[in-house]
């Protein structure tokens, strides 16, 4: 696997706001991220037995229990397609309970088991009378490189993914839920990306992390840039790539983060501008996508300075500070599905199936020539 | 296990409409309804070993594989506590592409996943690149009874409910999903009932299937009545019962079949109706309950007559047709829960706890006296 | 017009939770009702010229300039039939900026366009480039009685409701928009109630004042006691009344005021509530209803103690603090409905149709026969 | 006022799909269009007097009367500042039974009354007890140039829309409703254009409508190339342009036509699109836009051909179909924006303010020397 760029490290600047320092989703302080990659054999598919190309990646908004230090949270579904378990309550309570997992279409039922499983541990002195866990799972169908029907993620590779849950860095591409995936004909896969709003004279930061799997080919329009149709011509040098077929069109996962004391209404608006990073990329948001965004805040009004609350009091108010964090969440978001094309490798799954990765140098040409690099 | 009657067999009728056959669920032609009961042990709570008082429910819209066949359905969240998978689907298709799971709030992801099982082993020719499974499951909380932690329904449980789903009589009280569940602090559990509206000389069905595990001691109405606060009175026979803590005010699942041809959009105005039954029945819809209502029409456009059709358009456009079937929606869901709670046994659980059975003769004594029995 | 009394009056007791001094929705602190009650004219019906019975409704939260200073606020729509303005941008921010008016479906662009000239009249520093107005209107259709055509509510009769509000008792029953409504076959019109919920030691209002014009004959349960029906028996001295015709079931507009320091996603929740005491009147909230909640608080978190604050994150957090509110919600919305018919008069309007009072004696009788009235 | 092209007219081709013969929402056959547009007096504001840059733009699905035959309808909110009458009932019938009227933020009151007036007009055997108008009336804040407190818009302007609605070419920018709107800083306005989508053999026609008001200066993207912000650069000819403050973002409303026999359901899915094309032009709906769709189909299943049933129904179950359609609503509606702008004049307005119309020549060479020209 060789060592692919992120958007940034060619020179591509997506939008005007600054990034936070790992320019990723745990520049949010106490985010973390962990990742449960699984590859393993080749050639036909046997269902149940493989190959396998999936994994699991976990977001937690903080270190403890969220369940009981729940985090004002939102839910905005773009287009519902596919298996959701948890968002109901996020709705209802404004509040984010449990660690974000995203996994393989398949397989939610066993890593939402897997996710009480862990809860239940870290809580020894439950009362089972008093409290419940509400487990929150995403998803996408990473059919055309894994067994799907195997469903395998395992509890043990869902416990090894919240413990091994990190800040800093976060890997991207081939990885966790983003072994299968597929985007815009290439291969797709985790992305992240963070921005940093300055208000009122401190500074809120906003992260985004994606779990692409949509697009079709020849739709992929990077910086404004139609790339994916001129990847598509004849005399281009990638004119072979990008074919998957994909009748419905995929699916993308987004959670945002952001410390900003906002609430669950405010959080609401921020996930509804992921849409605009959507038709950025060229996306169509297709019949069959389930692209569902999960906003949370790690800013509780309880364990804020005065100075926070008001910040959020201008939050509510301003409309020109609502507009500068409407702009963090478009540019976050934009920047992490596109790095999570430029990080992912070539993968070869189940019956021989490729999804090849986005051709870097061509795709460097093309933006240059395009006056789009830095 | 003594038998108890139903509300209807005590002289209690509750709403103007006629009732079909069964005055159940399955009244709706093809629907299904399969349940597994598990109780097992006695005794301390000892987490992952019992006592077991939990099941599985399952209906199914048709015997086939509704993945295939979906039919039109709504989904109407009243209060949003709680897990549920496969909600968002219905949303935006506007279909139900699988049977209907209810269980135990933390089974969910097994029950989830034994699901996916089911509906592989139906389907042999599956192509996993074109297709997938959105698995829809409701729960209500039965740790009051159950050892909640132990997840005790397992893979062949809900193989069972689901292979086993019949038409005809359905078992109402403290069975499948409603073994460990409670209702205004008496036991509650499964219970159903259905109407008859008449329109364009035919005849259509409207049937209700619901898990009851809701309502504080002393809000239970029946027929009007005030039966909860009479039975707490201390010169009542039943002052000792209801007494079941509830701080947040428990649950309720409940399903809606009908075989009027509906599109998507009516199901969920017949849907949103079911909260004026909970009205009726005393309910407050606290907040932490999990009210949720998973709506379904069996008809098909491409499988109905012109006639069906035309009905079809004299619901789009007829006030007096729709308040006919919301009639019938109160009414099937205010007799359905009142069912639960005449047909449900007293059980005890876990840690002794006992949730007792409505003491029927008082409360047939009660509505006698109020002149609301026939 | 004779004196007719209030439910509580004749020993009807909704509920359990004590009301406010004036049980209206006064009783939540600088909260403003006016209203302006038009009759004129008799015989038949002549577009433009009458007979007229209609009027408006004005409720203020406050007494200042809410575009300036608004109050958290929510909407439900439990049926969205009719004819609303400013619903909109009450959800997306979370706040009310506007006096909300109540009026005949018809004349919501004349009481909107009032509406506006009277705040621009509140506000001559009014920077047109900043700022601008988003009036609240909602309506009920009183066409039984009413020229509707006509729209005879005009500018000056919404001033004067605007600004003859005020605090203390609110007039019921036949005035301001309830003057030509009619409540399950009965005069409906204006009605009013409140809630007092103990908490933290100290003490909170919730009041509620409703337009009722919906119900068909038949269907009014009081107190659980389907009086309606009872009315309709051959023998009763009330068989010949509430024969009005209404083949869509008519309206109800439902405002909601707190002075709990509760957010927007709390107040909606409050809202969604008001269904329930929707049930236990007997409605089947019909297809031609427009049924709509608007809730406000009138506790700013700016301007409350550290205590209030403390009181608030209890009520997010806290099951037992919000079923009390909710309690308080269901009771005061159902007497103010029972208010509304209590205290409306019999009206005889265009074309001679005549929409004539709840027998009062002969409820009563119903009621105490019943055993429901204290 | 010049003659300015449309954006097609200069070589510039947003996406694929061939337009309809006029690029217009009129494509749609039977889609009538009507304006009316107020401009008088020049220098400073006199509330109430002047200067005057507004209008009315009228859209009727079809010459007939809407509230006997509906059609099929849904609306998206974007972002739900500013007033709007009528969504409701669309929401809940899922039905169009009213023309649609844009116009001034404050003028929304006497519009909706004026068409209430030519409803009544053209049913002189309306039953007023049977039925009612439910006015659709949106609306952008032209306040920059135009004496918004004045509410120029009288009834005999609404009028002479309403009746002098016809199909064929439309009138773009500075005309009706966009008379005093705003773009990106620039001169905003009308804009319409059209899509055909190949089906099953068939042709189905996508019309969009816009009046835009909304974005900051240096936002817009045309066809992927940053021009706003290329023409704020210090040596560009149009770095004086494009200046206008717009602290909240402003608005912008979209109608949406089809002539595909599209159920309410399905409309809600193509609305919810329109954001993508938002998100292509640059736009990060703003804190206090009003960004609202209505969406709405001309095709209904009694008047259709068993052939355009089969389409609705492959409508319904392809994935391939819906993300053609959904391609036909992003790229008219960017072309429909585009074309506000390219077809605006600059307008001076009340105080002197003036909005600039794009600079045509720059844009266009900048868009040529990105290679977006045909």
């Amino acid at each position: 696997m060789t060592t692919r760029p992120r958007a940034r490290e060619v020179g591509l600047l997506l939008g005007d706001l600054p990034t936070g320092r790992f320019n990723a989703i745990t520049d949010v302080a106490g985010v973390l991220v962990g990742q449960t990659t699984l590859i393993a054999g080749d050639g036909p598919l046997v269902p149940g037995q493989g190959p396998v190309r999936t994994g699991v990646t976990a977001i937690r908004p903080h270190g403890g229990r969220l369940w009981r230090n729940p985090v004002p949270a939102a839910v905005e579904v773009i287009n519902g397609a596919g298996s959701y378990l948890g968002l109901e309550e996020i709705r209802e309570y404004g509040l984010l309970a449990s660690p974000v997992l995203l996994t393989s279409t398949l397989n939610v039922g066993r890593v939402a088991d897997a996710l009480v499983t862990w809860m239940i541990r870290q809580d020894p002195e439950y009362d089972a009378s008093q409290h419940y866990y509400n487990p929150v799972v995403g998803e996408c169908h990473d059919a055309y490189l894994n067994d799907v029907r195997g469903r395998h993620v395992r509890e043990e590779h869902v416990l090894a993914a919240l413990d091994g849950a990190a800040s800093g860095p976060v890997a991207e591409g081939t990885v966790g839920a983003g072994t299968g995936t597929s985007c815009f004909g290439f291969k797709g896969g985790i992305g992240t990306a963070s921005r940093v709003v300055a208000l009122n004279g401190g500074a809120f930061t906003v992260g985004a992390l994606v779990q692409t799997n949509f697009g079709r080919p020849g739709e992929l329009v990077i910086a404004g840039v139609p790339v994916g149709k001129e990847l598509r011509s004849p005399d281009s040098p990638g004119a072979e790539a990008g074919r998957e077929p994909r009748p419905d069109g995929g699916s993308i996962m987004i959670v945002l983060a952001t410390d900003a004391p906002a609430t669950s209404r405010q959080l609401g608006r921020l996930a509804r501008r992921v849409e605009l990073a959507l038709g950025r990329v060229g996306s169509l948001v297709h019949h069959g996508s389930g692209d569902v965004v999960i906003a949370f805040s790690t800013a509780r009004l309880t364990e804020r300075s005065t100075e926070a609350v008001e910040a959020r009091l201008a939050l509510v108010e301003s409309g020109p500070a609502m507009g500068r964090f409407f702009q963090a969440v478009v540019e976050a978001t934009e920047e992490a599905i596109v790095n999570s094309l430029f990080r992912a490798t070539t993968v070869r799954g189940r019956d021989g199936n490729v999804s090849q990765a986005l051709p870097i140098e061509t795709t460097v040409a093309i933006l240059r020539r395009a006056g789009r690099l830095a």
